[in-house]
């Protein structure tokens, strides 16, 4: 299951319908980390123009998700995410970079940056972190 | 500021790009409290077709800043939120109920109820909470 | 294991030294619900006098692990918690009253409000929530 | 204000009754990054032995606040703080390393790591955060 983590991780990401409407792309993917970008356009903004905090949200969940995968595979629901937004988010791209703080059998610890880019040049704008369920095989 | 929060709140829904494109409906409003809708559609969708953890935080996030709105206006930006995912988030309509637990000059704490209904049955699906920042008024 | 959830809860708190020294009482006891309270004393103050944000902590996340422990049983760990602390935390005694939000064979999902009483008057001082993993029996 | 940190936190880490009681120790300190220390000591115990979580969560949101305070001075409350308990936390000595993530007029993020040491070995147990909320000063 662990043996192409980036094939594994780009089929899942083709196959949801909010990651393809966003534009999520799985620009890296090894065991355990996982970086995810996303293009901006305005239909991804808030009122003031910014990048949604949902959407902040969504980048940072499902890097996380995708690095727990990189692991464990892909039976894993989210049970908890949150996010500290540092600044209000503006760029012409967002990449998300995740990694995995602590796997195991039960559940999966992981913590992500998000980064604004603008020019070339990039902002931390925001933090988060998941914690994921590992799902029970089925008999 | 206060006098009428429903205008202020469906203002701010209608001029934010990502809540058209999600359908976000304000149903109602009063002061300190909001509810919040959506109707499914499979573009909300993650790889095994229940609403993407992304949304639920967006909803979530969303409803909680507009109770926040109807109490300090809306000069607010979220500083965190966090979400509970309680069970795979499956419905033909989904119904964020915010409030807020306690408002400040300087922050707002908030919390949210997210429910998925299905054959007119509610189901809970969802915690969440998100802490505002008010942000000073310019000289 | 759930039948008398009291006298479980009871010898949970009696045989936890930091409880004991603490002085954490359980006032009360349901199937998913408990309540539990502190004296205050110096000793749990932090440097302007109020209480320490850390016993905040420690009174939410005990009162929510007891509020699991009855639904199911005491092979619990907690995974994840956290406080919003909304007012100064300032009087004569403290109230954590915890109640279970979803249980689940692998994880229980709780919230807890903490009150500070003086004079006999309650106040909402902290809100928070502990997310715990039911351990595996061992075969 | 900022002059010697150092001082500063030792200071109010000697005022705060709870953290002499649990025995904190400021390590070091240097402007946004500071490391506080305990011992073990039955009395901080849970009722199986290891680190209480209240502890684990009063190591790690004190830490934070005394690195926020080497950048913005003592005048801060923790808004909310969140713990991932990773493993049992089980140790003859525990050590926080605090970092300001992010600091601001207004707030300041802040996150740290918990280790247990046991015969000169450590491991982490624990990883958490806290907003903390710069108070305004008196006029």
């Amino acid at each position: 299951m662990n043996k192409d983590p980036t094939t594994l991780v780009r089929r899942i990401n083709d196959s949801a319908e909010f990651n393809r409407w966003c534009g999520f792309e799985v620009v890296s993917c090894e065991p355990g980390a996982v970086e995810l970008a996303m293009p901006w356009r305005k239909e991804v903004g808030q009122y003031s123009g910014f990048l949604h905090a949902g959407v902040v949200g969504a980048l940072i969940d499902t890097a996380c998700g995708f690095a727990a995968a990189t692991l464990v595979g892909p039976r894993l629901l989210a049970a908890h995410f949150s996010v500290n937004c540092l600044r209000p988010a503006s760029g012409q791209r967002f990449v998300a970079r995740a990694r995995v703080v602590k796997p195991g059998k039960q559940q999966v610890f992981t913590c992500c940056e998000l980064f604004a880019i603008e020019n070339g040049v990039e902002k931390l704008v925001a933090v988060g972190e998941t914690l994921l369920t590992v799902l029970p095989t089925e008999a």
